[in-house]
């Protein structure tokens, strides 16, 4: 979330992955094949079938499930595929256990989903899925998360469709930041936090600024500069890079203002001649959820 | 205030320095010398004189003042003396002149004296000065301050009579960090700033951690070590070095635990033989006031 580089992250609307989770009579876990994925279908090299070992092996280790991933964020979008999976089958494991584990259980079983995709368990994508909301990942170790409060926030989503892996996109950040630079942008969290639990929205917009991540990465998105621009002169309150790219987010006050967003980020990539995927969205308050 | 280096501080009830501003006849400032202490009485090189006259060219260029400092902080203290008498005089000169000034702009009046005493304009001591309770400079360069409301907290203090020079404090500091470093303290800034809004003690407690500036200024401080973990033992949320030091403060819940911290801050300076003041005292919630 901007500033909030590794530690602030939100829970979108839409778009977002359907997790089918059955009992089975034998043991273990079998995944099946996701259509149009390349998805590996080991459980322990799969994001969701990592998630849901680490719960079982806390719970029944004896017990046997089928996953049925019915994929909708597209994985290398930036938009946190991965942790939708993971957040996904750990919700619908507990519901179908009778509710066993808490919500920072569950944030803790995800992560080992997320080791798979990126080799290290980051929490800053699956709190907010399981949380909802904005959620904070104070810290990593030992595990620490703060659902934040927030005011209705619309988002305006943009996928353009080329590649960014993540891997590259994290070998782009110096290791080294100036005290200078770090201290503003430890201003700007502060602000953050301030405007989302104050519901002030001029000052989540002064705060939305990222001076240590944002100047690297978005070298690697075609587009970034018109789409920051034209999406702030059509009143976005601000935004920046979604993950780690190529997908942008743009927060805003109400739904119209999302969708002349929309618009205006759906225009930079027709004048480019890139596809690009849109969602005009909001920040959800729930987290992942059991429908049937 | 620990994580928040350069960007949050808070006001303290006690000590605090007595300003008294005099109009006279004749134009320009006018500051009597202050028993005890070597402070310059040339307006131009006098933190106070500075704020004040920052105030006047903005206000009344041609009136005349006289500055009477009762210096109560000890300059050198880390306690933020020369802050309490820029706000000060600022604070007087707009009650005198029947209140034409915002507490921004008190505040950046009072950051001119900041520069006299520091080379400096921060504002980081001054706008809790003035705004009382814990105040966030989000930025300093366009100047936005951002009151946090902060549940009711107390503040054992103590003032080991060594001289650390801010200026060598400030020289100590690596002007690189490294990213996962910097990644720790916005993360505890973020949780600070969310503990503060929802006085959440324990994440206030959790949240006070600095690992950028303390662990290398913690080492001209004498007995710091023995301060930090005697207070936590005695029931203290946190606390660490107050501005550049030598001064320590511990944030505690209540007033009796303050006094209990107190207590073992000055047995910790007893056994190394070292004078040290303390204080029992509070987070201010109102900021610098008229008095008479």
């Amino acid at each position: 979330m901007v500033c909030g580089f590794d530690v602030l992250g939100f829970a979108l609307a839409a778009p977002y992955d359907l997790v089918t989770l059955t009992r089975t009579p034998a043991p273990g876990i079998v995944i099946d094949p996701t259509p149009g994925y390349n998805l590996p279908t080991d459980p322990t090299l799969n994001v969701a079938g990592a998630a849901l070992h680490a719960l079982l092996q806390e719970a029944h280790p004896s017990l046997g499930f089928r996953i049925t991933l019915d994929k909708r964020i597209k994985p290398g979008s930036g938009i946190g595929s991965s942790a939708a999976s993971a957040a996904g089958v750990v919700v619908a494991a507990n519901a179908l256990l009778g509710y066993p584990f808490s919500k920072a259980d569950l944030v803790r079983f995800a992560m080992q989903g997320e080791a798979v995709a990126s080799g290290t368990p980051h929490a800053d994508n699956v709190a907010p899925c399981i949380y909802g909301g904005v959620a904070l990942v104070r810290s990593a170790h030992p595990l620490d998360i703060v659902p934040l409060a927030a005011p209705e926030l619309h988002v305006a989503l943009v996928h353009p469709q080329i590649e960014v892996r993540t891997a590259d996109a994290r070998a782009m950040l110096r290791q080294q930041v100036a005290l200078k630079t770090a201290v503003q942008q430890w201003g700007n969290v502060a602000g953050l936090v301030a405007g989302l639990l104050q519901a002030d929205y001029g000052l989540i917009a002064r705060s939305l600024h990222d001076a240590i991540v944002e100047p690297v990465r978005s070298m690697l998105i075609p587009g970034f500069d018109a789409v920051k621009t034209r999406s702030l002169a059509a009143g976005a309150l601000g935004g920046g890079i979604s993950g780690s790219g190529p997908s942008l987010f743009m927060l805003c006050k109400d739904a119209a203002t999302a969708q002349a967003v929309v618009a205006e980020m759906a225009d930079v990539y027709l004048k480019l001649g890139l596809d690009a995927h849109t969602y005009c969205t909001h920040i959800q308050p729930a987290g992942a959820w059991v429908v049937a």
